[in-house]
């Protein structure tokens, strides 16, 4: 079976069957905003952090999976419902196409000559997903039809969004704003941001509660609203805000017409939170959310920000490009394994369609490990995230496994103890000079985790890292594996025996024997009480 | 709009409109294994902690709601596919009807002449829930269809299940056994427990992958294999292991036919948990398995346990009966509050359709208050409750909010400094007392948290609750109030304003002056620096 292919001169992977083995995702944002999205237009959107800033609510392990979160219906004036990606509403399509580009996405459907294409992107620089949607009569008579766009709000924190419901079905609120649905849960107790979905045409009728939109009983698949063509006007007052927009459109042949709808998030001034001009406590202040939509809310805006994201690819890409008669080999090199690099940078696994997002934030091991691939293209984003992750290792050298990007703190969530983590500092630190020839930047001050050592330079960090290796050594002498160490699932010395544990967890101390038998035991060896970090240097390549 | 309504011989609410507003439930089981069943089957089981032994999977706000857990389809020769409890299929029933019992459930639905019934309960003294399935063919032909029983097992924490899938989809097992299919995950790593789903009759046909029985781009309602009359007969091997079974069945007009399917669970000895008969290290050891199935699994042995389960309510209600003209009072105070009562003992909040039995375990607080209604039927319960709970108990008279059942562990989750929790304890040894009359009882010893002072009594427990909140006063020398207490949702000293930090936590420490102004504070002033037991006696009426 044939699902996709390749588009090279479109820097482009599309894909023909939206039935895929398992949903085929892109990442769209590289800095604050950031969406899954698959083939079907699955996945959620997240602010920083998957755990603490979910904007949009996703099923893992969903039967079926890759349902909810965006949704789009077409229901036509004869009852028949469809939907652009195929999914939700799975009625047969007599053309699906989607295009994952880099950072944006293209999911194309045709029925019975009414073509829909949505284009996903997230612009640079700003903290949305626009989705600009275009409806073409390929038909030879009028058409008319409503046209549905829908996301489902995450309650913020990801993991008690799933799990305290006592409390979530209670605390969901949402503020109606002309053309604009404001997702405002918490603002009034103790949050100063927002989340919202705008559409850039007057709606001729909207929900915000899911209830009132899906139906108790009902799927995405067979929502109450899309199938019967109305909207229930509905203002969500807890349980589970959303937000839904209908346009009942009327296309003349050959006609088109386009609207642009934008899942965005803003913060606001703690001191200014709240819209004072009508003599209310209730509204909250706009501004902030107005002015992002100003930038980013119509059509053209859209695809000027495809178009400036499309020259920042061609430029980052243009730092490294191989010529080779082996047309596949300059197709990964020269955009896909780069443009993969980007992405893990992004993340550092945080969130995928396999790593939900709450049990972990930015590894150190994998975010030190991934600059390698892209410190090429932006070494300024390289360096202010080694800092990031030097602050917060500790004075031993040793660090957290993982940290939360959005309040740079390390995070305990599955301890610490992995041996090998503060060495791949030395890695990133040594990969950033070598790429920019900037000696100085070992000089530069970074504290220790909690902001002890203020004075530390980034050498006493990797010298750190060494020592913390030659301080935790076995019975031979060698350094200790630790936990998950070396090898993501070698938990030698630090498997739980109580299933009640996490299964990455210290155990009771025995059989703290283990040790790395492989290359850098030479070196660990070698320099023994001399110098160290000349070894260390060297096993890098950074000499 | 009329769903229901009670039935007093019976002891029963009979629901009938499957499409309720919200899933009615009941609960199944008193003492180790405890369901969860909606009045169309939903809910879900787990082995006495809903937390760390979470034996089937639910997904809490699932769209739709309620679905999955456990799933029946008949499939009928022409390509029809029903459900009994008309969830998942969705398929309109000639006839349906719940009966929510005191501790069993049957749901019956009938469709052209076949009628289906379906009793849950959970047999006294067994960790099991097993359903009993009646066919009868009400019309004047011969019937034949398929009938499908499925469970979907969860990686026994219901926490992780939902989050970390970077593993969970990598360690699925089952194993299969004549007509049982084994849930045996982790079990070769570090678990010594397993559960199962078994059927008394030979199957037809079977699945134990999701994916195989579902379909990836399905939901159970258009499951594939009921779908399509057939079986894929998967073992899972990773994934999301489930159990189904098919039968085959042909009924003569008037005929019936009787299945009994075991959900159940048990532990087996870590030094024999292999099955060795046969030379092989990788089957389980069944004998315990066997030997529970042997013990409930037929349609008769059902029948007995449910006749002993009633005998048993009878006794337990006979213990309190009140005579009144207003038959809606006898019927709330004779049958049903005594019931509440008891499950809300059983299950002190840890797990509803609301509380996703993952952020708490049992509280300590509720379980205290709750006893103080079933202390008459269960006497011996209470008492072993009230030193489970006591032995949580601070050294400072001061406790954990909530335990978790299955390692009768304070559960530090959302903190302490509930200053309320401790007095609670008062209020239950008094009830007991009150109760059996057995003044003893303060002297019987219990430690306190962490096996501190294994001398102490009952009564230095309770001394200890009174005096944590004379040593915790505000500026006007009242109590304190802590976190969430004396009313659950007054937070007035521990709110925190950092939205990353869970809504009940301890906040800087500023606000620590609101102070109980009610009753108690009459008492506190009182009895300050003299006999504080006695007035703390009164208050709760002991004396």
């Amino acid at each position: 079976m044939t699902y996709g292919h390749f588009d090279d001169k479109n820097r482009e992977y599309v894909i023909t069957e939206p039935k895929t083995p398992w949903p085929w995702i892109n990442y769209l944002g590289d800095d604050g905003f950031f969406s899954l999205i698959s083939n079907t237009g699955g996945g959620y959107s997240f602010y920083k952090d998957a755990l603490y800033r979910r904007i949009t609510r996703y099923r893992y392990n969903g039967v079926p999976v890759d349902e909810g979160s965006r949704g789009f219906w077409i229901r036509e004036t004869g009852g028949t419902v469809w939907s652009p990606g195929w999914k939700p509403a799975k009625t047969p399509l007599d053309f699906y196409e989607c295009r994952h580009g880099l950072g944006y996405t293209r999911i194309r459907g045709e029925k019975d000559k009414l073509e829909t294409s949505i284009l996903f992107t997230v612009p640079r620089g700003e903290n949305a997903e626009v989705q600009k949607v275009t409806f073409t009569n390929n038909g030879t008579s009028e058409r008319k039809f409503s046209f549905y766009g829908y996301v489902e709000f995450a309650l913020w924190n990801a993991q008690t969004d799933g799990e305290n419901f006592q409390r979530n079905l209670n605390t969901g609120e949402v503020e109606l704003d002309g053309s604009t649905i404001i997702h405002k849960t918490e603002y009034r107790e103790r949050r100063n941001h927002l989340s919202f979905y705008h559409s850039s045409r007057n709606p001729d009728g909207f929900d915000s509660d899911r209830e009132s939109f899906v139906g108790f009983y009902e799927t995405l698949a067979t929502a109450e609203k899309p199938a019967s063509g109305t909207s229930g006007d509905s203002i969500a007052d807890g349980w589970s805000p959303v937000a839904a927009f209908r346009h009942d459109i009327v296309l003349a042949p050959g006609a088109s017409e386009e609207i642009a709808f934008v899942l965005g998030y803003v913060e606001n001034d703690p001191d200014n939170k709240w819209d004072l001009t009508e003599g209310s406590q209730k509204l909250v202040n706009k501004e902030a959310l107005r002015a992002l939509i100003g930038r980013v809310g119509t059509p053209g805006k859209i695809d000027s920000a495809l178009s400036e994201l499309k020259t920042y690819w061609t430029d980052l890409l243009s730092r490294y490009q191989v010529s080779h008669p082996e047309k596949k080999l300059e197709r990964m090199v020269n955009i896909w394994n780069q443009y993969q690099c980007m992405v893990t940078y992004n993340l550092a696994r945080s969130a995928s369609y396999f790593e939900s997002g709450i049990g972990r934030g930015l590894g150190f091991r994998d975010t030190s490990q991934d600059l390698l691939g892209f410190v090429h293209q932006i070494p300024e984003k390289a360096k202010e995230r080694i800092l990031d992750v030097a602050a917060t290792q500790f004075p031993d050298g040793g660090c957290y496994h993982q940290y939360q990007p959005l309040t740079k703190k390390g995070n305990a969530g599955i301890g610490g103890n992995f041996r090998d983590d503060p060495l791949w500092l030395i890695a990133s630190v040594s990969a950033y000079i070598r790429e920019t020839g900037e000696w100085g930047f070992l000089d530069t001050k970074v504290p220790f985790d909690g902001d002890v050592e203020p004075d530390a330079t980034i050498f006493t960090h990797i010298q750190r890292s060494f020592t913390q290796v030659l301080d935790n050594r076995g019975p031979h002498g060698l350094p200790l594996i630790g936990r998950a160490d070396w090898n993501d699932c070698l938990n030698l010395n630090t498997f739980s025996s109580d299933p009640n544990d996490s299964f990455q967890i210290a155990g009771d101390g025995e059989g703290r024997i283990a040790e790395f038998l492989e290359m850098l035991t030479q070196y660990a060896k070698d320099c023994d009480g001399e110098g160290g970090m000349h070894d260390t240097a060297m096993l890098f390549g950074l000499l």
